[in-house]
C-alpha cells in the first residue's frame, strides 16, 4: 500500500499496458490499423481472425491455408461429445448455462491438446486456431442435444465448403442456412471479435501474465464473458425486449405504454443491458453497423420470431433506445442489435453468449501470444478497509 | 485513451480496489485483522476459512457446524470421477498436468450445483463451502488414478474425523497421515490461503465483476494460479532443487559445486522460481514459518525423499537460498519452502500447485462475495502501440 499509489476502483481510466492488436476511442474501433466499419464492409471472419492472430491482412493462398485448417480441426474429440451429452440433464435442470458448458469444453479441450504445456508462439497460434475451428461444433453439438436433435459431424453431416459463420448456422439447426444470415451472423462475429482490455480480455491476459496456457486463459475469459454486464447482455437484452412485449403487447409498441413499462423500470433502479459502455460515451458504432444489417434481414422474416414479425420486434427496440436516450441519454451498445439479430434468425437466446465467445476467442488468444511475447506479471494492489489488528 | 491516464505495465503499485479481507505490506500478512504468524501458531486451516468466508472468528459450536458442513460435502459427484478416469490417459500422455484437470472438474462442479445461476451472498457461501470441502477429494482421486489404485471415498472409505490437511493426505495416500504431517499441511494452507490482489484472486475478481458466478471465477482463479509466476512456483522451485541435486550430488551440497551451478544459472538469466515477490521487497514472512517447521518434519524423515534424507534437501535449500540473497539479494517467497516441505512428506510434485488451490479457493470465494456486494465492472484501457490507419 504505497502511499503514493493511484486508486481506481474497476481501474477506470487506468492504462494497464500496451498492445498493438486493437485501438479503442469515442471515434473509432481499430484492428492491427483496419477500422470496424471497413473491415465489417470488405471483410470476412476468416480474414479478421487471421489479421488478428498472425497481425496482417492474409494473402489469398495464406487465407485458403487457414480456412483449410479451420475445416480441418471442426471436429471436437469424443471426450468432448461425452461431455455434452453428460451436461444434457444439467442444462434442462438449468444448474448449468450454455455459456457453463462451453467454459468446461474448452477446458477438456486443453487437456486434451498436444501443445498444451507448450507456451512458444507457434504452439499458441495452433492452439488458437483449434479453438476458433471446434468452438461451433461445441455450440452446435450442444444446441442439437438441447433440442432433442442429432449432431451434425462438421467432417461427415455438415459442408466444408461453408464459411465460420454459415458452417456454426448449420451445426446449430441441421439445414444449410440462407446466405443472407450467414452474412449477417459474420459481420456481428467481425464486430466482436476483439475489443483491447474489456474485462475477458483482461482477464486472459491476467491468467497468461502468470505464465499459465492458453486454454486456461481462454476459460477464464468464457467466465468473464458470462456475466451481464459483459457479454451476457446480449442474451439480457433479448430477455428485457421479450418481457416488454410480453407486458404491452404487439399494439402497445410505438405507444405510451412502453414509456410506462421504462419509467417504471427506471423507478424501481432496474439494470437495463445493453445500454451504455465503459469507455464509449457517445455510442458504440458497432451498434449502428448491426442494427441496420439485423433490420434489414428482419424485412425478409419468414420465421416470425416469438410470435410476432421481426420487424417489430425492431420497432420495439428502436422504441427502447429512443427512451434510453431521451431520458437517460444513454446509447445502445452492440449487444443491444445483436440481440434482435440474432432473434430475428431464430438462434436459441442462451447460445448468443457462447456465439460471442466463437468470434472473442480469436482476440483473447491474439492477446494471450502479445502477452507472452512481452511479458510482466499483472498484479495490482489493495486498499485495506478491514478490521484493526487483533488476536486470535 | 485520455491523456490523462496513469500507464503501469502489470499495474505494479496501483491500488485496483478496496478490501476488507487481508492487508499485505512489508511488515505483516493479515487476514481480517489477525496477523499470519498468530493465525499459524494457534488457528486451525477450518478456522481460518470460515474467517475468511463468513468474516470473523467462528465459535466452538459454528466451528463443530461448519467442519460437519465440510465433511458432508466432501464426495464429488459421479461425473467428476468419470472425467477424473478419462483424464487419466491425458494426464500419462503430459497434454494434462493436474492443476489443468482440476480447472475442468471445478467447471463440472459449477454445470451441477444447483446454486450455480445465483449469486446471492448466502448461495455464494454455499458453493465455496462445497468447492472448498470437494477440491480435496478431486486431488486425492486424481493421485489415486495417477498411482493406479483404488480411489478412497471420503464417506466410506477415509476417516470423517479427520481435519481437513489430514483428510487430504488420507485421500491422497490411502493411509491414514502422521499427525505432524497433518499438521505442517494444516499451517501450510493457513499460509496459502489469502493474498489480497494476487494475480489469480485478481482473475476471480475481474470475472465477478461482469456479475459471472462464483465457479467460473474459481475456475479462473485455477487458470492463473498455475502459472510458474505464481503458485506454480511451487512445483518449479522443487524441481530446480531436484536438477541441482542431480547435477552436483548429495556431496557437492555445502561446496562451491552448487555456487557454480547457480551461477551457470544467473549467467544464462535463467528464470529462478521460488524467489522475490511482487509486493515484498524483503522477504515474504510466511516463509521462515513453513521453513521452520518444514525443516523440523525432516529431521524426523523415515521416506527419503528422492534416494536422500529429507535433512539433506533442506540443506541444499538453505545453500540456495543463501547464494540468491549474497548473489541476487533476492529472499525465497513462500512457495520455495512449501516445495522442500511437501517433497519431506512424500507429496507428489505435480500436486503442490493443487493443493494450493486447496487452500486458496478460500480466499478467492471471499473476494468473490466481496465483489459481488459492492460490485463494479474491472476494465482498464491499453495504449494502443500497433501500425497506423490503413484501409483493407
Amino acid at each position: 500500500m504505497a502511499e503514493s499509489a493511484t486508486i481506481s476502483k474497476g481501474l477506470e481510466g487506468i492504462i494497464a499496458g500496451e498492445t498493438g492488436i486493437c485501438a479503442v476511442d469515442q471515434t473509432s474501433l481499430i484492428y492491427r490499423g483496419y477500422e470496424i466499419a471497413d473491415l465489417a464492409a470488405h471483410a470476412t471472419f476468416e480474414q479478421v481472425a487471421y489479421l488478428l492472430l498472425v497481425g496482417q491482412k492474409p494473402s489469398e493462398a495464406e487465407l485458403r491455408a487457414f480456412s483449410a485448417e479451420l475445416i480441418a480441426n471442426r471436429p471436437v474429440p469424443a471426450q468432448v461429445v461425452d461431455y455434452l451429452r453428460a451436461a444434457g440433464p444439467m442444462l434442462k435442470a438449468g444448474t448449468a448455462v450454455p455459456m457453463d458448458v462451453l467454459r468446461t469444453c474448452v477446458s477438456i479441450l486443453g487437456n486434451l491438446d498436444a501443445d498444451s504445456q507448450d507456451n512458444s508462439p507457434a504452439a499458441n497460434l495452433r492452439k488458437a486456431k483449434r479453438l476458433t475451428a471446434k468452438i461451433p461444433t461445441i455450440i452446435g453439438h450442444m444446441q442439437r442435444i438441447i433440442d432433442g436433435k442429432d449432431l451434425v459431424n462438421p467432417a461427415t453431416g455438415g459442408d466444408p465448403a461453408l464459411g465460420h459463420a454459415a458452417n456454426l448456422l448449420f451445426l446449430m439447426s441441421g439445414e444449410k442456412p440462407r446466405p443472407d444470415y450467414a452474412k449477417v451472423l459474420d459481420v456481428s462475429l467481425i464486430l466482436y471479435a476483439e475489443h483491447d482490455f474489456n474485462a475477458s480480455t483482461f482477464t486472459s491476459r491476467v491468467i497468461a501474465g502468470t505464465l499459465s496456457d492458453l486454454h486456461g486463459a481462454v476459460t477464464g475469459g468464457i467466465a468473464a464473458l458470462k456475466g451481464p454486464l459483459h457479454g451476457g447482455a446480449n442474451e439480457m437484452a433479448m430477455e428485457m425486449l421479450k418481457e416488454i412485449m410480453r407486458d404491452v403487447g404487439e399494439k402497445g409498441i410505438g405507444t405510451a405504454a412502453v414509456d410506462d413499462w421504462m419509467q417504471r423500470a427506471f423507478d424501481t433502479k432496474r439494470k437495463l443491458m445493453g445500454f451504455g459502455h465503459r469507455v464509449y460515451k457517445n455510442g458504440d458504432h458497432r451498434a449502428p453497423i448491426l442494427h441496420a444489417l439485423g433490420r434489414k434481414l428482419a424485412l425478409t422474416d419468414t420465421r416470425n420470431p416469438g410470435g410476432h414479425s421481426a420487424g417489430k420486434w425492431f420497432d420495439l427496440g428502436e422504441q427502447v433506445q429512443k427512451i434510453m436516450l431521451e431520458k437517460k441519454n444513454i446509447h445502445p451498445n452492440v449487444d443491444f442489435p445483436c440481440g434482435l439479430t440474432y432473434f430475428t434468425m431464430g438462434i436459441a437466446v442462451p447460445q448468443y453468449t457462447p456465439i460471442f465467445v466463437a468470434s472473442r476467442v480469436t482476440g483473447w488468444s491474439a492477446h494471450v501470444m502479445e502477452q507472452h511475447a512481452n511479458n510482466r506479471l499483472i498484479r495490482p494492489i489493495a486498499q485495506y478497509v478491514g478490521p484493526a489488528l487483533r488476536h486470535w
